[in-house]
């Protein structure tokens, strides 16, 4: 049978079968008038959007290949592999392929009769090759950085964005179920974290996490038990755990889990790109009463941010809050990590990837808006002996705020 | 308890008794040598790496960090976060906190007791945003691409990287064992996917495998039935499967899994950071006969690559000669896609990440070295219908090559 005849008579029918949701032009187009308002503003003429979320974000698909977002006039929407899969998945109406990277200044002048003058790029991620070679391809283009811009277009999320967060969240509440079932004393925490996966990906989560960023790799099985739970890694988190190796020092490790010890479960799911992330307690016999007294404190802290949220409120006033509260309860030196580790947020804004905006943090002055959506975790670790911790993924609304990690708020004995 | 002082004191040892490896000085002074060989040559008087498996590969940490490397004297090691636990994982001497990127020059200065006038830099991967911040941090250096000598020092491993390799190849062998045991009709290919995963990481696999790119995303899930096997997706891979969403539109989907289908499953492991990449056929009762003759002949196909492996043996050569056997066999039109949709290459280099030299493929005509590791991977599309390939990781020996993923090549019927 010929390929580009199957997948224009079958995929579709296939995919939705299966579940499979895709974006409206309706969709696409209240965010393409959010996005114009920006390039207005910074007067960039166009956008060239390459990195795999900002392209899907605006087209619906994540086939390979870039899409030319002009002030006015239609997007075109240039396709390496495989233009007749994007044709299937993206509402957009100009989709051309794309054989060479060479090519996209002439398919452009074909679609608006003439090349920018200036041009946005995503210089938070696009690498510097990639941007000496548009440079050549656009010898009188002036190029801008487009990066705020596509971040604020993105931060606040339409309802068709948090159906699919709150989605990702039911997939969570049966991960956490399924663990309750299957802990046993004995079992090593990656064993643990990847039946967890398995039972997340049986459900349709989509496996990997997506991060906005060169070096820092997200990932689902973050189980940490009694000590590991202690280890500060890499990462921009109160803590890492032991992992793997030095390849991969994040994480669940090998340690077996033992009776009393705290054990966090901090798992990320993801549905049609977009994630919820959540942390949970759990034990094997009774934890010890440190561990349940710090978690309270946690969840004080947890509530007293969710109380706070609604639109208009100040991110860095919440955080600083926090800190407070946190010395209040006896916390000081294992809020968000041990002396001289403590990172500096309560809650990262997440999506199509977990670190958007808004984030709830030290120097991050502005107001939560209504449609942003974040995870909110406070933590509290003891360096050698263990960590705990809650997390929830949440909207904005109009008067407070809705969880979409819909799991009860207990500590997990089994 | 003090962070630092129980990662100073019982870090090493713990890890050590859950499996870790660590890089020996002895060994990246080797890498050193190469590089430095590399630099001499392109006149650069220093490199500043900053992707995490080039710094892994210098510096036998992935905290969080830079290294910058001169052309005489020893790595600088500038660590943002673990600075303790990175003086645990990299052999390095001067290993010293960065504070703020700003602070690079001054590190460097005194280190060296001056700036260097050229710095290599990651240009395939550095973000346009980072080399602007470079270029104003040292205003009078100039800034070369140090990408390919990095790849080309790369590509040779050492036998401490082939031993990784192949643990990671035995990893893989106990995830085929227990897919012979768990494979049921009625099951959909994620959850397939997902159980193996599992498997896996209960060995040690680390999860994530690695691709250098900004948009190629790559996974351990690719279990393709049936027709899913025949779709064509965003990957330079003969086939990309249905996936799971338009957000994730490859590898394993929600499609049940029929008796008699041709189960694909590509699966790569991962050790150390080391990677382990191989392919076997599946089927529930016996294969269409259609399916096992195409299957045949990639395993001719496999055979006469391996046949022709040896130090000194042309790349591009190679793979040629492969598009005559297919095109005798019968498969011109299937073999490593469909028409109009075939990819150029029948093994790719594997270690850290997925695409590393060498590529056995067009346009690349180069010889085969001794200590070169590669997948390879004939692979035969039917679009409709389904799709079979087998896959095994090598390493180039003096007179012809090993495999290093010791799974028997059969079709395994369940």
């Amino acid at each position: 049978m010929n390929h580009d005849d199957w997948v224009r008579n079958e995929l579709q029918e296939l995919s939705k079968s299966l579940g499979f949701r895709y974006t409206s032009l309706e969709e696409i187009e209240k965010r393409l008038i959010r996005i114009r308002a920006g390039m207005k503003k910074q007067e960039i003429e166009a956008l060239l959007v390459i990195q795999k979320m900002n392209f899907y974000y605006f087209s619906g698909t994540t086939q390979d290949g870039l899409l030319f977002i002009p002030l006015e006039g239609k997007p075109l929407l240039m396709i390496k592999r495989e233009l007749e899969r994007a044709k299937v998945e993206s509402p957009l109406n100009e989709i051309v392929a794309l054989r060479s990277i060479r090519d996209i200044p002439s398919l452009i002048q074909t679609h608006c009769g003439r090349l920018p003058n200036s041009l946005g790029l995503e210089m938070d991620v696009l690498p510097v090759k990639d941007y000496f070679k548009y440079q050549e391809l656009f010898p009188s283009t002036r190029f801008m950085d487009a990066s705020s811009i596509l971040r604020e277009t993105r931060k606040i999320k339409s309802a068709f964005e948090i159906d699919l967060i709150r989605k990702a969240g039911e997939i969570g509440k049966k991960v956490y179920e399924k663990a309750k079932k299957i802990l046993k004393e004995g079992m090593t925490e990656i064993e643990f974290g990847g039946l967890l996966e398995a039972a997340a990906k049986r459900y349709g989560h989509e496996g990997l996490l997506r991060v906005r960023s060169l070096n820092y790799e997200a990932y689902t099985w973050h189980v940490l038990s009694g000590l590991t739970g202690g280890i500060v890694s890499q990462s921009d988190s109160p803590m890492g755990g032991l992992g793997l190796s030095p390849a991969f020092p994040v994480g669940a490790s090998l340690k077996v889990m033992r009776a009393h010890e705290p054990i966090l479960v901090d798992f990320g799911t993801c549905f049609h790109g977009y994630q919820a992330d959540e942390t949970r307690m759990f034990s094997i016999g009774k934890m010890e009463q440190k561990f349940i007294d710090a978690y309270n404190a946690c969840k004080e802290i947890h509530d007293a941010v969710l109380e706070e949220t609604r639109p208009g409120a100040d991110c860095e006033a919440i955080f600083m809050k926090t800190l407070q509260l946190a010395e209040k309860l006896g916390y000081k030196d294992s809020y968000l990590g041990p002396p001289g580790l403590q990172t500096r947020f309560i809650a990262h804004g997440i999506g199509l990837e977990l670190n958007e905006l808004p984030f709830i943090a030290q120097e991050q002055s502005y107001p939560l808006e209504e449609g942003m959506t974040f995870a909110v975790e406070p933590k509290i670790v003891f360096p050698g002996e263990g960590s705990v911790g809650l997390e929830n993924t949440v909207v904005v609304t109009k008067n407070g705020y809705e969880i979409l990690t819909p799991v009860e708020q207990d500590i997990f004995q089994v």
